[in-house]
This record gives structure tokens, C-alpha cells and sequence, in this order.
């Protein structure tokens, strides 16, 4: 079995360590993985420049590339098999371990969903797993009982075209796993500005989560926040077909 | 009436004039727009360093920002109020219009749309507008007549809390307009290699849209190929409700 990982924190991050080695528990494993960390590049692609890659590990059954490019543009490199020597057809793609949440909104603006997202768009199994903790020595011990877990299931049960999942972990003691629908939230940013060299202020983005439905235990929020990981199936058609039916009449 | 108008292909493109014009016929115009063009940029977001602004013009009732970060950090630094001598709340916010389509699975690549998602969750009005003709020369001049008829509607009607329209017009003559839902289908692309001065190569991305449903008349897919302009109302929860379900049991 071949198994594709990448993130969104770069190859050489704690995350994508631990990944890899549960993925090894399953087979051939490629990994094509930005160089450096691309948080919150979303789908983005490169289209206005190439990309280039360095050959970082070349094992019997384990191959590590590191690549210029957002999640999303490693996805469609590995995809193309255009990297020498390459005859690897992923049967399923792993993205993370992330350092940070995705739930809720930050699915949107996630590189490691991104990835996943793509994964999903070429017909292939796809996972993106993530743990709630930024920091980048977080703990990802837990990981390989409950991870390794969750891909038997998906390996087993299957996934409907299209379709991936986005498993998000909380920090601590792990109560167990709930399938959740994404919380309605949204970001209320600011900037912290500093002066230039120029006499302009520069402008870094910061701000706060706000859960919009806190007390809906059917959400990703509220699993995590109750110490359970979760599990949402994530599809890519994002037409509001109640309002579309409004707008019909 | 303060709009706010920003796109990715950047400030200085065809399209934003355009849609610049037409926002112009509403009030008062803020527009605060990437510097270069931010092509594919989805709803990516600078978090790792700060952002740069420029002051291009500024007169009683239209006011141009050019900015170092992507379509979404455009919106987040518009609604942050923390530029200079900013005391402007946007009521509507346009995105666009873009040079090319952003139908289908466009959406999610999408920069224009990313920011247009972007200020619906700030709760406003938000239109992402896109022309399916990638030039730079595109002609824009069907624009005034149709977008400005969609933006007095979208103020008449309103729309539900966090959800946008993405709408699409087609090349050429236009039957009329039709609400839609996002067609299914995929990217399958390809690298172009070349040459580094390294011996490695390199490669910049290219392929192909499959529409996987082009006979499904109700697609905005559909409406674009057959001379009208697609509006899609547009949600940001990917939750796979159907397959939610089924994962419960």
C-alpha cells in the first residue's frame, strides 16, 4: 500500500514526524512537503512562478521531498509523478500532524485541510489530522493508538467521492471520538502594528476565535472542548441550497 | 454608503477599475487590494510576518490601499480600521472583478472569492464578481449594466448571515442571469518542466477543468457555457451532512 503525507508546518516539523511514522505502520510512504512552514496558505496554489523540490531521504519504503510550494501545489506534485524516478500512485493521503486547531472556520484558511481537500479531488482516500496545541514541541504521543485507529476505519468503511475527513485532537486526556458537523464561528482579527524602517507602521495579523454555537454538542468545538477528538466529512460544494432556493423564487 | 472593493489580481488590473467604477455609482469607495497580483490565493493568510500597506490616492470619496498580503489579509487589515486616518465601516463589500472564472471547484483556489467569503463573516453584504476571460485586456464593458443590477438587488433582498454570492459571467453576448448551484468537477493538471541553472528541474503548474456534470442544467457550470451570468449564493460550513449520518451509525 502507498501512502502519500504532507502538511502544512514544513517536512522537517514534530507533526509530520509523528505522521509518518504511523503511516509507515501501513506501507510505502512518500512524503512531499513544503521546506518551510506554510500555515494558513488555505488552497492556495502557485501559478504565477514554478516550484522547485529537494530530494531529503531516498529509503526502500520511504522517500521524503521537500518542495517550494503551498500544501495544496505538493498534493498536485506528487499526483503528477513528475519528480525523477517517481512510480508511487498514492492509495491514500495523510496531511499533518498540524500544529493547531482546524476546526470549525479554520478549515477555510487551513493549509493541512487544503492539502487534504486536494488529496480528496483526485478520487483518493484523505485524511488531515491536526492537535490543538500550537507550540511546536506539542505532544503528539496519543496520536499513534487513536490515529492509526481512525485510518483502519477509513482503510475499511471507505470514503464517498470527493470526500475527506477532518480529525482535529484536543490537549490531554483523550475520553474517546465523536463524528461532528463544523461549529459556526469566525475570527475577530486585529493587527499589532510596528513602525518601519520607513515611518509607515507595518501591520501582523492576530485575533480571537469566536464559537458562535458553544453549547451544540454536535459540533467539532464542542467535542474538542470536552476532551473528545473529532471526526467531520468535509465536501467541497459550498453552495447555501436553502438560500438558493429563496433566490428561485 | 461605504463599499469596500478589493480583488486578487491587484490593484492596478482592468477588472477592479471596472468594478471600482460601478461601486462608485453606490458612494463612497475604499479600496484596499493586493499589490501584484495574488492569483489562487484562496483564503490563504499572512501569519508568519507582518504586512505592508501604500497609499495610492486618496480624494473625498474614493480612496485606494495597495497591500503587501493576500485577498483575505485585504479584507481582515479594510475591517480592522487600523490603517491611517481610517474611520470608514464598509456596508457592502465587492471583490473582484476577477480576470477569469471562479465556477465550480474554482471556488476554493479562488483569491476573489476568498475575500469575498472573508466580509460575509464580518456579517456584510459581499459579492465576488468574475468574468471567465483570463487577459489582461479583458472587456468588461457588459459589467455596468448586469453587476450593478445584482449589486441593487443583493441591497434590496439581503442575504443570510455569513454566506455571499460568487457570480460568474460568461464571454460575449448575455441571454440573462440564473441562480445556481456549484457544479462537481476537478482539476487534472500537469507541470510544465524546465530547466534549472541547479540540473534539477523545475516546474510551474498547468492542466485542465473537468466539469463532471455538464449536462446538469441547474449548474453554474451549465448557465456560463450556455451565455448567462451564474450567481451561486455561497456557505462556508464543508460539513457532508449525508455522510455525517451515515458515520453515526
Amino acid at each position: 500500500m502507498n501512502i502519500l503525507v504532507t502538511n502544512d508546518d514544513g517536512f522537517q516539523s514534530k507533526g509530520i514526524k509523528a505522521l509518518i511514522e504511523i503511516a509507515r505502520g501501513f506501507g510505502n510512504v512518500l512524503v512531499v512537503a513544503p521546506d518551510s512552514a506554510r500555515s494558513a496558505q488555505s488552497s492556495a496554489l502557485t501559478v504565477s512562478m514554478p516550484i522547485t523540490y529537494n530530494e531529503i531521504l531516498k529509503e526502500d519504503n520511504l522517500r521524503i521531498i521537500s518542495c517550494s510550494g503551498t500544501p495544496a501545489d505538493c498534493v498536485k506534485l506528487a499526483f503528477s509523478r513528475q519528480l525523477p524516478d517517481m512510480d508511487f500512485e498514492p492509495d491514500l493521503v495523510l496531511s499533518g500532524i498540524n500544529h493547531g486547531s482546524n476546526s470549525s472556520i479554520n478549515i477555510i484558511y487551513s493549509g493541512t485541510m487544503g492539502a487534504a481537500i486536494d488529496a480528496a479531488l483526485y478520487g483518493k482516500l484523505s485524511i488531515g489530522f491536526s492537535l490543538c496545541d500550537h507550540s511546536l514541541n506539542a505532544d503528539f504521543s496519543f496520536a499513534g493508538e487513536y490515529f492509526t485507529e481512525i485510518i483502519k476505519n477509513t482503510l475499511k468503511n471507505g470514503l464517498p467521492y470527493g470526500v475527506c475527513l477532518n480529525v482535529n485532537a484536543p490537549v490531554g486526556k483523550i475520553k474517546g471520538v465523536k463524528y461532528c458537523r463544523q461549529s459556526k464561528g469566525a475570527w475577530r482579527e486585529e493587527f499589532l502594528a510596528y513602525p518601519t524602517p520607513y515611518g509607515k507602521s507595518c501591520f501582523w495579523l492576530t485575533g480571537d476565535f469566536i464559537n458562535e454555537e458553544p453549547h451544540s454538542a454536535d459540533t467539532d468545538e464542542w467535542a474538542l472542548n470536552n476532551g473528545y477528538i473529532s471526526i467531520q466529512p468535509v465536501q467541497t460544494d459550498m453552495t447555501d441550497y436553502g438560500f438558493l432556493e429563496n433566490l428561485k423564487k
